[in-house]
Formats: C-alpha cells, structure tokens, sequence
C-alpha cells in the first residue's frame, strides 16, 4: 500500500493563483489518491474553489494566509514584508515543520528560492541550490540542471550537481546508473572553461557508482536525448531551457501559418489531425512543467507561473513521486558515496 | 555599378572539403557575379572541381597548400604545424596581404579564430573576438553574438559587443538604429550578473546614436524576434544557438513521426506538401548559415562544417553584403561614437 503523500500548496502563486492551484490539486488527486493538500493563501479565494470537489475537500484542510508574494518582487523584498505570513513562506514552513513531505508554488522563482534556503537551509556539504528540470527529448525525456538557480560553477559544484542530478534521474526516469554528461562549448582551449574540464577529470576518475559519465555533450546534444542527465551552471542551463521553450514556439507558429497556406494545407492539416494531435501533445510544456529545486533539507517544487490546473498537476505528481522515492535520502546517500571532501580539495578556485 | 569582391576561400575546411567550397563558391558566383575567388588548398583536388564550372574558372585561380588543417585538433596544435603552410593560414594571410577582401572556411572554428586574431591582429580598442550568427526570429532575422568565440565578458565587451552587433544589423538587415537586447536569466539579485547589470546601465546612460538599447531578453524571446541584436557572452551564446539548432531537428523528427502516423496522416501530408515545403524552406539552417567574427582587423566568415553547396553560398553571400557595405569601416565609426574609453573606467572589474 502507497504511503499517503502530505503536500502544501501555495494557493497564491503563479499568474492564475488560486484557481489553478485548486483545480490542479484536483486534477492530480483524482489521478493517484495517496495525497493530502495543505492550502495556504486567502482563504476566503480559496474555500469557494474547493468546495467544487468533494473529493479534494475531503483531503485538504486551507490555512490563512494575509499575504501573497508578487511576481515581480526581488527575492530580498519578498523576504521582507512575506516572512511568516506569506502563503509562500507558510507552505515552505510546513515542510521544515514536518508538516508536509512537500511543497508546490508557482509563484516568484527568486522568492521561492531565498525563502526555501532560508527556512530549509542547504544539505551538509551542499553551497548552494540548483533547480532541475524535465526536458522531453527525442529518446524520451532527460533531467537538465541547473537551469537558474545560481550563476557561475567551480568543479566541486558541477561534480555536485552530476551525483544530485543522476539521484534525480534514478528516480524520476527509472534508470540504474544514470548517463551523464557536462554542458561545453565545441571551441577548444577557451579561457574559461576550466571548471568544466576540471569536473570532467573528477567524474572520469572516480567512476561513481551511481552515474555513469559520458563525457561533455553540447547544446544540440539535449534534445537527442545524448544522456540522460546534463549539467551546467544555473546561467547557461536557463537560457538554454528558455531558448529551447522559445524555438519549440516558433516551429509552433511557422507550422500554424504552413497549414493555413492554401485550401490544399487546410484540407491536409484534417487529414493529417491525428499526427498533429500526437506532435502538440509532444510539445505540450505542460508534460514536463515542474522544476525539483535541489541541495535543500525539503522537497520544493517549482511550477510554471502561466501554466493552467494541468500542468500545476504534472508538477504536483512530480514531487508525488520525487517524495514516493525519497530523493532526498538518496541523494544524501549518493553525495557520501562519491566521497565530496576529497574532490573539493582537487576542485581548485572557487567560484 | 558594384565593385568586385575578392575573396579568400580554405577550400580544405568542412566535413565535405573542396566538393562543398568549390560547388559554392559556383552557386554564390551565379547568384551575384561581382566576385573573384581564390582557392587555398591541395590544387590537385581542387582544379577538377572547378574546371566543370566553366564560369567559376575565369573567375578564379588556385592557390596550392601542402597542408589541411584538421577539424578535431587544439587551435594550438593547429597553429603548430599549420602556421605559413595550411590552406587555412594562408587564406587569412591573404585578405592580411589586401589581397583578397575576405575569407571563408569550413573547418575548425578554434583554430580558425586563433590563426585569424594571431594574422589581423584585433582592432583598436577592442581585447577579444566574437562571433556573429544571423538567428532567424518571428520577425524576419536577428544577430545573435558572440556565439562561441570567448567565455565570461565584462560590462565593457558587453558594450562592444553591443556595438559592433548594431553595425553589423545595419548592413545585414538594413536597419537604420537596430534594437538591442542583453540576454539575461529572470531571476533577480543573483550573483554573477553584475556585468550584465552594468552593461545594461551604461547602455541605457550613454543614449547611442547607433542602437536602441531595450533592455534584457530572455532565452526565449530571441525566436520571437523580441530585438534585432542580442548580445551575451560566448559560453551562453553557443549554447543558446546549438541548443535551438537541437530543438528544431528534434521537432522535425517529431513531426516526421507524425505524418507517419497513419493512412490519414500520410494523405493529410500530400495535401499539405506546398505548407511543409514552406516549413522545411523557413527551417533550413543552410538559410542563416555563415558566423561573421568581429572585432578583427578582416573580414573573416565560418560557414557550418556540415553545410552543403547551398549552406557554403550562402556563407559567401554573408561575406559579400558585409565587405560591399564595409562593416569594418562603419563598426570602426560606431566604436568611436560611442567613446569607448569612458565606459571602459565606468566598467568596473576586468573579465
């Protein structure tokens, strides 16, 4: 029998705010039931919307919340008038108060971010967070990260990253000993790139149980599906999702305008519906919404802030089961076994 | 009445050598006659070629080169053994010489840089190269830079990269005070981000008559044509640009997969033929094939080593717009509109 998950939801977050998040929890209740929500946010917005399911009203209790964090706030500011009364801070807390395995927001990425370093503090031995996303490649899916969760690297870091980024892939796409691989650049002898060559070295040399590392893989390597799990720093692993988002948008619009050509593309386009309906469900960025912040004491997951009640559910149902397989446990366990200490003494400046 | 344009081409360069620089320079000669080529390389391969393109020979001549410069070797390596004697080298050392007006190579993006910086030297004022790739956005075409040529930037290359993206979208796109864009990631007050932030600053300050700075864009606002330049620094930029190449083959596969779906979808795909060729045609990557560096003394263009004869013209047609409408001149006025040396003080730390 499933262990009943404990989840809080910041009821407050995202550009939708309470209807999505409802509406998603019901969504993902309805999908796999071991679940009991923790709403935070006004209560008065909240209860209405709850009331419409029976089911998730039987497994949810709402918790008051005065303020919500803005979208557009820098994380201090939010830190600054949210703390302990926001319906972000209050979700989060629940997690450090055991309260909750796990907390879900769509709300400001930044804020989430300072709040849960805040609230949850860092694993031993871990400096700073990373967030790890899903991205649908052609061989089936692979965990990108650090897609914006801190700038810049040393090799101590990358190294942490590929053995939380493979306990990550363990578990979300099933795989023994994940591949991994690092995010390079194809030019040669480019000043710069020694923390990434440097990581390299220590992942081929300690020959990790847990991952097995390929060797550099370069941006048009990510969607192949080359490995299974990629590394970068937080600056390039964003913008190389967001490019990514960006582009997959714009095949989008040059395939409406293709299929609007003429009477002959119209009457393909109804012909060929099924195929089309199978390519949008492909692209769907609902399918891999969710972004698993990782190097913190608690599970937090991070929605998109525009997605609709299904995709808040794809995100709820990710850390459904990033807590069903206790990743946290396991990558406290993968981080002892690949011996950190040492490496850092190799790793060299810091970053 | 056009003048002609010479230009220098490594015809050992690419994945394909002489059979693909050869049948391009026949198709961009075709397409606008102005030109005169020479061809570095092993003549022994190469005369062959040109003799079956009778037009292409009058207006050609070849210059034999013992050695090629390998596609998998260290730019230091490459300079090692291909300096004074490489086809490489010696159509750089042309356009040093005013022989030719530019050059175009295939083959190994380091050492093409470094042997290119190492014979033009770089133009005054500025410290380090960078690479230019046309972007095809919603809107028509974007430059994007630098794509790859040097990692990490200072608020002052920043600036200058700035600038000489600007100069290089008037002439490329005909754009009278083209808009620019710092790349940059969503979330605020990270570390790291300071040169950005302060590159942003002295663009908003400084009010060039060349540019309309707009601010920061994120990854995915480059397909969407958001700005007419976009500028980070190279490790970011490679990896935006591959990972967008990724993205569209990855979608194309998809989309194949698709129309395979069924009897209907095969039909559909039939009827919709002339919208698909307008897809593939607005996809093709040999379209915005061709990376102009910057910031050298030369007019130096990388074509993709994978192109074809087609992806090879349209390199040389990039480098002709740019040598007939004089880039270097009009980056030169530009960087000395924008009284570099101010902002230099302004710019803090060095990279």
């Amino acid at each position: 029998m499933s262990r009943t998950v404990r989840i809080a939801l910041d009821a407050m977050g995202g550009d939708h705010g309470p209807a999505v998040v409802v509406a998603g929890a019901g969504l993902a209740l309805a999908h796999h039931p071991e679940k009991e929500f923790v709403f935070f946010g006004n209560s008065a917005q909240i209860a209405p919307l709850v009331a419409q399911h029976p089911a998730l009203q039987s497994a949810s209790r709402i918790v008051h919340a005065e303020i919500a964090v803005r979208m557009e706030d820098k994380p201090s500011q939010a830190l600054r008038y949210g703390r302990r009364k926001s319906s972000m801070w209050l979700a989060i807390d629940a997690v450090k108060k055991k309260e909750a395995d796990m907390v879900v927001s769509a709300g400001n990425t930044g804020a989430l971010m300072a709040m849960a370093k805040f609230e949850l503090k860092m694993l031993a031995g871990i400096d700073r967070p990373a967030i790890a996303a899903l991205w649908p490649t052609l061989r089936g899916e692979s965990i990108v990260l650090d897609v914006g969760a801190s700038i810049g690297a040393d090799a101590g870091h990358l190294v942490d990253l590929a053995v939380m980024g493979a306990a990550t892939a363990r578990i979300l796409l099933g795989l023994e000993r994940p591949t991994v691989g690092l995010l390079n650049i194809g030019v040669e002898e480019v000043k710069g790139l020694e923390p990434v060559r440097e990581a390299g070295r220590i992942l081929r040399e300690k020959q990790m149980p847990d991952l097995d590392y390929v060797g550099f893989v370069e941006g048009d390597d990510i969607g192949q599906g080359k490995v299974d799990v990629v590394v970068t720093e937080g600056f390039a692993g964003n913008i190389a999702l967001k490019t990514a988002e960006g582009t997959a948008r714009q095949i989008g619009q040059y395939l409406k305008e293709a299929m609007a050509l003429s009477v002959g593309t119209r009457i393909g386009y109804l012909f060929a519906r099924s195929g089309f309906a199978q390519l949008r469900d492909r692209l769907d960025p609902r399918r891999a919404n969710g972004g698993v912040f990782l190097g913190l004491n608690g599970i937090v997951i991070k929605s998109h802030g525009r997605t609709d009640a299904e995709g808040f559910a794809a995100a709820i149902e990710l850390g459904h089961g990033v807590v069903r397989d206790d990743l946290l446990a396991k990558i406290t366990a993968a981080l002892g076994r690949s011996e950190r200490e040492p490496q850092r003494a190799l790793s060299g400046a810091a970053s």
